[in-house]
């Protein structure tokens, strides 16, 4: 698997996790500290203990958000890499970046933040599975 | 001066450059491809050439923003630093993620992406020089 696959590969794990409200994969996707967490409209959140902690909130909410991700693009920064995404929330759109750091061979989230984009995309309105990894 | 310090040097030179409206500037500051830029409520650019474009046509605009940064908190990982802040923008307030990557020890912007936060500052109202590096 290619590094940038196995990027998208840890950033599909983010949004499957969300999907199925799966907290402890969420804790097993974010890395150690220094981490954060800009969640849309919110506060920023630093440290691994207030990230892991919002997403058990959100994860364990009845009205858990239903996010697809879509044209996630991965930039390679050596240990580091940028994945930039849109976010498909019910009918809404956010544009992400997502941060993973490399540590003993597997690609880990430090980072990540999401807000209101004016993009369209070009299949937003037929909404099918998320696109696959190169 | 430690690496943290040199990565807020990095971060201040980029709002530097947008309270100077200073292109040049811009341009040393940005790092080579791959870099992305979430402006907000904008689409996703990807690459030196379309973000370089952006903030031209932003900084050489009559109503360019003035773009104060506050509280800002850097992550460092490797090669690779993740800065977290909020931008005060004449009254309304943003959340911000900066990611520099290091290059011949130098700390240059990769990716920024920002955008809305309900957050607000304890020094909101009482706007002064942007606080010092730790």
């Amino acid at each position: 698997m290619s590094e940038e696959n196995a990027v998208l590969f840890a950033n599909e794990a983010f949004y499957l996790a969300i999907a199925n409200r799966d907290v402890p994969a969420m804790n097993d996707i974010w890395g150690d500290d220094p981490v954060a967490c800009l969640h849309p409209g919110w506060a920023a959140l630093v440290g691994r203990a207030d990230v892991l902690d919002s997403w058990e909130r959100i994860l364990s909410h009845d009205a858990a958000p239903k996010i697809v991700c879509r044209e996630p693009r991965v930039l390679l920064h050596g240990d580091a890499a940028v994945v930039v995404c849109y976010e498909q929330i019910e009918g809404e759109l956010l544009v992400a970046t997502n941060v993973f750091r490399r540590a003993q061979r597997q690609w880990r989230m430090v980072h990540h933040q999401a807000g209101p984009t004016a993009a369209r995309l070009s299949r937003q309105d037929a909404p099918g599975p998320a696109p696959k990894p190169n």
